[in-house]
């Protein structure tokens, strides 16, 4: 993990330690560098991320204080961590409908920026929180950059492994979404009837190289999902 | 205008004047520093303006680069600096439906941590884009914060109003939303039939001072809006 990350990670977890409310002042960035022993450099990206995160703002010449936190039975839209990671406080399961390897379409090579005859990964998965069916997840990989997947793996956080195992670093996103309407297949799957709203989801992953590595569609249960997003605009 | 604001918006500019394309390196830290003659404190905090845009990614030990640009036709889901600034490049226009003052419901004087004699200004609009409805907004303005507004200025940005006559910093926000069907009112407006599908989002803006200053309900139009996110995941 990177330093600012990991001191990032120590000030919220010492805002929730503290149960500190919203509107609260905490330490400036003299006091915070001394506090945590590392560089003005460090302190201000780790600030920084938790700016984006939603746990702290930060007002120009008056200091850094504590956010609101967010309303209970929403998921954040935008800290794609993976699925597995960002759910930690709600008990949540996959089940795996399809894995097998594929060749890319035409979307899908524009999208991963690979030719056609490229070998992917497609897993098919349907993700649960709290016992009910969140979304359906049908994302490729490409194999050049994630070698191997199998059931037990892909039961899991697929993130998770190919940090761990292949030493990927992910780097960021691009989502795009819009509502529209379940065709009847993925109705099924979703257990809604056919022509049901839904959030369609298209998102490129790539790897903090720049890489694109996963190209992932999701289609989202209307009634089990809500989503909140914390941003900073200034 | 911020300082790193304004160097942010000086590289954005320059990348797209030089027409870089995606994975084009640029220059580093040191080399910004003395190119645009500001603190490192600043070009840090312009290069994570810039990366939180999606505009560029920052790789550990060994640069910044150019990002992809973002597929046409999606707006922005994040950067919120009010539709006016964030439709830029496509013709958008505003048609007033209502603006009278109320006293806020539990629910709104709630998200506005106010009490229920509190005087708002009720502001309701619909917005387009490319002559197409885009959404149905209704929004809640604080009189205490924001004490004056009418057609004229409710027809434009009421962001951009506020923020030169009024003086107010806009900090971050709130967003929580979902996906759901149209009740028959709405649906008329949106010129939807009733219970088609549609993005509901509820946001809570505040000043930069952490004060909530306008709690805004939007009902987006299914088949004229797609969206985009360009999330950091590291």
């Amino acid at each position: 993990m990177l330093k600012y990350d990991e001191v990032a990670q120590k000030i919220e977890q010492n805002i929730y330690t503290a149960a500190l409310a919203a509107g609260t002042r905490l330490a400036n960035i003299e006091e915070l560098i001394k506090q945590y022993q590392v560089s003005r450099t460090t302190i201000i990206k780790a600030l920084d991320i938790l700016e984006r995160r939603g746990i702290i703002y930060q007002q120009q010449g008056s200091g850094i204080f504590v956010r609101q936190k967010k309303k209970p039975g929403y998921i954040s839209f935008i800290e794609s961590h993976g699925f597995t990671n960002d759910q930690k406080q709600q008990p949540s399961f996959t089940k795996v409908i399809e894995l097998t390897q594929v060749k890319p379409s035409q979307t899908i090579a524009k999208a991963l920026q690979c030719d056609l005859n490229e070998d992917l990964y497609l897993v098919k998965r349907l993700r649960y929180i709290n016992n009910q069916i969140h979304c359906l997840e049908c994302s490729y990989y490409r194999k050049k950059i994630v070698p191997y997947l199998n059931i037990e793996i892909t039961s899991g956080s697929i993130f998770n492994y190919i940090k761990q195992v292949f030493n990927i670093n992910i780097g960021f996103s691009d989502k795009y979404f819009e509502v529209t309407t379940l065709e009847a297949d993925n109705a099924a799957l979703l257990e809604l009837p056919q022509g049901s709203p839904t959030l369609y989801v298209e998102e490129i992953f790539y790897t903090s190289a720049g890489e694109p590595f996963d190209y992932s569609i999701k289609h989202y249960h209307y009634k089990n999902s809500k989503y909140f997003v914390q941003s900073q605009l200034s």
